[in-house]
């Protein structure tokens, strides 16, 4: 009995925080009414609009919505920190011009590459070892780099205000996904411990794997190329293929995720969604139509009528990051 | 508190009922008692083998697994029965060999066009249609067909002795996921219902899928093709694509399975791998070595000395059909 007990008391104090503020970093503004205004609705059981816990799946893009994104996507810097430091090692390996402008910092120059030079650039750091290498690797590097800007550590560049979000959904007894445009076996490196999302509750782009048997070893090894991008389309696609159902709430931040929040508010019965707008240049970073990461244009234009909340970071948060 | 009592007591009253006996249709065999004393070992908190629930993934194999498969997979009789009726509205349809042999019920002659063939016939059934329209006929078709030899309902020629071990496994805080070979959007339309295991813990094989705006309605429409095939190397391939870590516990029938199977028992700690072994041509059918579907060879010469568990059907199953 004693178990049962201690999990009653835990469930007690966890209700009462709540019941005090689900989301304390929320500026008292419409936003912040809102959100949980829709959570009690669909929790309610004497609710005209409650659903049932197994349907209760929430979305969340990652880069921009969950943890920042400039001055430029942080898979990108840990590819770049990888790549030139292979090429102190070994010269050799920069047989492209692109690789060469990479190792050198020479973001445009990598990016003149296309799609392509892109390719390159991450089959150096993400192809040809297992997945669990790869992650270990993701982890030493969060160790040590520091954003340009705050000095913070990257996976301490997450914002406060989604994680209580996320937290107070999940007391709420919904499921937490991620669906972001970024990799998957990158993001799952970390996401549990960040964010408290399970590897298999994170879906992303993913190159293709092969399965091997290594000196008896039975192994997952990750190949160069792409193999599923997650963005646009592909994050109503990816979230049928992996979800199998309709999320009822979904957070992003860019018109990359126009179609999952299109896609989430077209179901029968109360959803929600909402975009984060990157207005803080004080605090955060200010961003939106010209971008050339985290664009957000016809979000802006239609998000409104079409009922979503449009989140103003500078107004609707009182915090950013987490507390050290 | 009412809540939470309730919810004490419900646990306290299910304990109990385990307690008494949690595989109550497994005969009192060496099969029973291994599954137990691995279950007990990795949900003892004083064990040295304890494993924390997150990390309690079981994964299991549909077809000829968790429900028959003979005298051919069920998901090729759906397709078959609809490309008939939808030939005898319009024979026009049937515009190749293949598809007038499959829709004449000439399975023979349906697999001389191999692959190709297969999916010509496939198209008929599984494309061109939404992920809801096609699952609302799927399960139409559950309602009205009958296997051929027992006269059951497809949904109903299920291993009441696997609903038992999915149900303890989850009791002790296991997640079971379903990793099929057949069609993922197949299965989903009725693995809550039937196994208890909601969407997302649900993976087959699977179609390319397009996400489209048709008449307003954001939709995820099914094409025709192969996208991936969850079989052989695709089952750990998926394993890793889906739910990011090695399962502990795996379950299958078929030399299908072998992979996903021995990526299971590779990882550290306490692993279970078992292999259904049909063996009751009585109550169910019997086959191995020699058959056409889920033949079994190399898990029955090579799994006893890798420590799986053969389960042999005649012998350690009290039940294998589920109460009507």
């Amino acid at each position: 009995m004693n178990r049962i007990l201690a999990v009653g008391a835990a469930a007690l104090l966890f209700a009462a925080q709540l019941a005090a503020d689900p989301l304390p970093s929320w500026a008292d503004t419409e936003a912040k009414a809102r959100i949980i205004e829709f959570v009690q609705s669909v929790t309610d059981p004497d609710s005209a609009d409650y659903v049932f816990p197994a349907d209760r799946i929430a979305t969340f893009d990652n880069d921009g919505c969950l943890w920042a994104e400039q001055p430029v996507y942080f898979q990108l810097v840990y590819a770049l920190d990888r790549l030139r430091e292979r090429a102190e090692a070994d010269p050799a390996i920069l047989t492209s011009e692109v690789l060469e402008a990479a190792a050198g910092g020479d973001v445009k120059g990598m990016l003149a590459g296309g799609k392509e030079g892109l390719m390159e650039v991450l089959a150096v750091s993400h192809a040809g070892m297992s997945v669990e290498d790869f992650q270990a690797d993701v982890l030493a590097w969060l160790e040590s780099a520091r954003h340009p800007t705050t000095g913070r550590r990257y996976d301490a560049m997450i914002y406060q205000p989604m994680l209580e979000l996320l937290q107070y959904l999940r007391a709420e007894g919904f499921q937490t996904w991620i669906v972001s445009g970024g990799g998957v076996h990158f993001l799952r490196a970390f996401a549990a411990e960040t964010y408290g999302i399970p590897p298999q509750q994170v879906m992303g782009s993913a190159a293709p794997t092969e399965y091997r048997v290594i000196d008896g070893v039975p192994t997952i090894v990750k190949l160069p190329g792409i193999e599923f991008m997650d963005d646009k389309v592909g994050k109503p696609v990816g979230i049928d293929s992996r979800i199998g159902k309709r999320p009822i709430f979904a957070a992003g931040n860019s018109d990359g995720d126009f179609q999952m929040l299109e896609y989430t508010m077209a179901g029968a019965g109360p959803r929600f969604a909402m975009l984060v707008h990157h207005t803080d240049a004080e605090r955060e970073f200010a961003y939106d139509r010209d971008s050339h990461i985290g664009k957000l244009e016809r979000g802006l234009d239609e998000g409104p009528q079409r009922g979503w909340l449009i989140v103003d970071m500078a107004r609707d948060w009182n915090t950013i990051w987490p507390a050290d």
